[in-house]
C-alpha cells in the first residue's frame, strides 16, 4: 500500500516536472531531465547528505521506469492535462505526504535527531521541485508564496508527538500523512499563504 | 593514449568554461571556478551519487595542473580562441566520447544496471557543462537546443549492445567513443536539433 | 576560543542569508533556507566532496540553533540592520577567517595535498554564499566584483608556508586568520577589485 502511493507521488512529481519543462520549451532530452530530477531531486539530496550512495535510483529501478513513464505520458497527453489539473494535485498532494513519511524515516533509521529527521522528511518532499525550478533558471516557487515546505515540518512535528505518545507505527505514519495531505488541500483551497517582510536594503 | 584523450578532453572543457565565464565578465576568480566545474563538474557529481569520495581531482592532482594551464591560456590567448573554434569544437567532441567512456565503466565497476551506466556516462560527460550554466545564470544549453546529451546515451546503448556480442573491451571502447565523435560532429555540420512542444500553461 | 569564533561566523552568515532572501521579498520558508544554506552550504558541500557523511550539522545541533537564532533576529530586527552593517560586516569577515581555517584542517586530517586543502578552506568560507546566489537566481557575486574568494587562497598559502616553517600549530591558525580578517578589512576600505577581461565572443 505504502509502497503503491510511493509509485504514485513519484509518477506525479515526474508530470508535473515534464509539464514545467514543456512550458519552457526545452527539448526532450531537458524534459526527461526535468521530469528526473523533480521526482527523485530531493531523496538523491537527502542520500547524499547522510552518505547512503550509491543514492536509492541507482538501486531500484522501478522509480526510472515510473518516471520514463510519466516522461512519456505527459509529452503525449500535454495537450489534455489542463482538464487533469485536479487529479494531478491531488497525487501530487499523496507524493508530499509519502516522500516527508519516508524522509523521517530514513533520518530516524540512522539515528538523527528530529529536528534533523524533520528537515529530511522535508528535504525528500520539496527539494526535488528545487532543483527544478533552479535548472529552469526561476528563484524556487515554494520560496516565494506556496505553502507547501511548511507543511511538511508540520508533519514532522505531528509525527515526533505521537512517538512520544508510543502510538503504533503503522498509526503514526498514517495520521502523518493524512494531516500533510488535509492540510495542503485545506492551504490551496483556501488559499492561504505565509506574510514577506518589507524590506529594501539600500 | 586513453589516458591523453581524458588530459585533452579535460583541457578543451576548461578552455571552454573559461571563455564563457569571461563572456559573462566573471572576475578572475570566478573564470578559475567555471573552467574547473566545467572540467570535472560532471565527474563529480558521478562520484559523489555513486559514494566515491574523496571525489577524483582530490586524490590526482594531474587534473588541476591540467585545468589551471587552460584557465591561463584561455585568459592570455583571448582574443584568438575564435580562430580556434574549429580545433576547439574537436577537442570538445573528444572529451565528449572520453568522459561518457569514463562514466559507463565506473558504472560497470561497482556493478550498476545498463540503464544507470548510461545515465553515469551522460552525466560524466555533460553535468559539468550544466553546473558552469546554473553558475552563470542560464538555462542549461543542453536541455535546450543542442543535441549532445542525446548522443551520450546513444553512445551507452552502442557500448552495452557491444557487450553482449561479447567483444574485446579495447574494441567495445573504441567503437563507442567514435560513435559519439562521429555523430557529434554531423549533429554539427548539418545543423540538427530535437524537436520541442507546444505548451502553454495557462 | 575559536569555537566561539565559528558559533559567531556562523550566525553572521546567518544574518546576511537571511537579509538578502528579504530583500528578495522571499516568504518565512525561503528565508529560513536561505540563511541555513548560507551559514553551512559551504562545509556541507566539502563535507560531500571529501565523503564526510552525515554532513556536520546533522551530528551537532548547535549549529542548527545559532542559524535558528540568526533566522529569528534578523526577522525581527530587519528595519535596524543597515546601523549594524559595520558590526555586521565585522562578523562577516571573522567568519571568513574561521571558516576557511576549518576547511584546511579537515583536508588535512584526512591527507590531502595542500592545493586541494586551499580549496576546501576556500570553499567552506565562501560556497555558502556561492548557493545562496544560485537559489535567488544571480551569478554569484563572488564571481564578478568582490575580492573575497582570492582572500581564502592567500590565506591557504600563507598556512602551508607557515607549515614548512615547523612553527606551532595556534601561531599558524592565528597568523592565517588574521591574514584573512586583516586583507578583507583592507580590500573593503580601499575598495579593491579584480579586473575582468573583454571578450566578447560572436
Amino acid at each position: 500500500m505504502f509502497y503503491l502511493l510511493d509509485i504514485i507521488g513519484t509518477m506525479a512529481f515526474a508530470l508535473s516536472g515534464a509539464l514545467t519543462a514543456m512550458n519552457k520549451r526545452l527539448d526532450p532530452f531537458g524534459i526527461l531531465i526535468i521530469a528526473f530530477v523533480t521526482a527523485v531531486g530531493g531523496g538523491t539530496l537527502r542520500d547524499v547528505l547522510i552518505g547512503k550512495t550509491p543514492v536509492g535510483w541507482m538501486l531500484n529501478l522501478n522509480y526510472v521506469y515510473v518516471i520514463f513513464i510519466g516522461y512519456i505520458l505527459a509529452i503525449l497527453f500535454r495537450k489534455r492535462f489542463d482538464k487533469l489539473r485536479k487529479s494531478l494535485f491531488l497525487f501530487d498532494t499523496i507524493g508530499l505526504g509519502v516522500f516527508t513519511l519516508i524522509g523521517l524515516e530514513k533520518g530516524i533509521s540512522i539515528g538523527l535527531h528530529p529536528i534533523i529527521c524533520t528537515a529530511l522528511g522535508t528535504m525528500t518532499a520539496c527539494f526535488g521541485g528545487v532543483i527544478r525550478d533552479i535548472l529552469c533558471n526561476e528563484i524556487p516557487v515554494i520560496f516565494r508564496k506556496e505553502i507547501y515546505a511548511t507543511i511538511c515540518i508540520l508533519g514532522g512535528i505531528v509525527f515526533f508527538m505521537l512517538k512520544k505518545g508510543n502510538f503504533p507505527d503503522e498509526l503514526i505514519q498514517l495520521v502523518t500523512s493524512l494531516v500533510i495531505i488535509i492540510v495542503r488541500l485545506l492551504v490551496v483551497k483556501f488559499n492561504w499563504s505565509l506574510p514577506t517582510f518589507d524590506l529594501k536594503l539600500k
